[in-house]
């Protein structure tokens, strides 16, 4: 693919669509002149209207510090042509290396919150609002917020929907197992619906 | 494949890496003589020791009232052969229908709570202990648990690793875009894990 992103804003109630298949993403995060980013395989919707969602988020890293100063962190979802970039600031801490200097990664404030947003080489961005759990975030490393913007690659995601195909293979989605092999998300499955 | 499932035992420490990548399972529950299965889309690990998860499960459904009742649930992750059983279990509910009766589904009683568990055309289940959270059981239907005993079929998941490869496509993982689409975990990518 040698044209640039294609972003156009996604629904927000489709913005639980974005995750809903267990995507990898990278979780960003800014304040007071500091920004962040890392990777995390364990996130979720928890609602559909108002979207919300669950991350993990260990309570030591730096992504977890400035995520509660600011009150609110981006997630971007890596085509499977991030596969290193991905893997690489997952193993990195944002407290000694900004990380989007030291990879060139070319973020964005985002609409609503300023969070930073990344387009080239993701399938799609969610904004979101932290929702104060102080007992999950202690207890389990689990934070929650609401997504109050999205947008995707339309040559992947449009119109409320994924598309995976031939030609879009290097935006689809990275699904870590661990230790740096992720499956990617195609080979489409179609259920019998027929009632 | 025409062999039978050949489950062994997964070690707790390896429990998460059975959802890490985000499959969509089938939460199976039991109390007092009634038994149920639901497809789930929203389940992620929360820590890697203790095992513990998070799963998102509606609290009008059957299965929640089910599992609250018990404090116990399985979680089954389905492979690609399953798809439609998959769909299935996620359209109707266990009020009316005992679903492993009328879809013919096999299972037997996980090893230390008791809890249905699937293995025929399912890669891994999982049986956890509910952590009772009743805020964000009521605010979110986010149900934490910690798992007590894990199984996986070996022709897909051995010494803690998946292996995902093309004479095991029927038992490859699927995650759940919506409205009976799947995509299916294959392809795998390898990140450049050097420093």
């Amino acid at each position: 693919m040698t044209m640039g992103p294609q972003f156009r804003p996604v629904a927000l109630e489709h913005a639980s669509r974005l995750l809903n298949h267990g995507p990898t993403v990278l979780v960003t995060s800014a304040h007071g002149g500091r920004r962040n980013v890392m990777a995390a395989a364990w996130s979720m919707p928890v609602e559909f209207t108002p979207p919300r969602i669950a991350v993990v988020i260990e309570k030591h890293t730096c992504t977890r510090e400035l995520i509660m100063a600011s009150g609110a962190f981006g997630l971007c979802i890596p085509g499977a042509g991030l596969v290193d970039l991905t893997y690489a600031v997952g193993q990195a801490s944002g407290r000694t290396l900004d990380k989007f200097a030291h990879h060139g990664i070319a973020a964005r404030p985002g609409p609503v919150l300023g969070m930073p947003v990344i387009e080239p080489g993701c399938a799609a961005w969610l904004e979101c609002r932290l929702i104060r759990e102080p007992h999950t975030e202690e207890a389990y490393d689990t934070c929650f917020g609401e997504v109050v913007a999205a947008a995707a690659d339309a040559r992947i995601f449009a119109g409320g929907h994924w598309s995976f195909r031939d030609d879009n293979a290097a935006l689809q989605t990275i699904h870590h197992l661990g230790g740096g092999h992720f499956v990617r998300a195609g080979g489409t499955v179609r259920a019998n619906t027929a009632p």
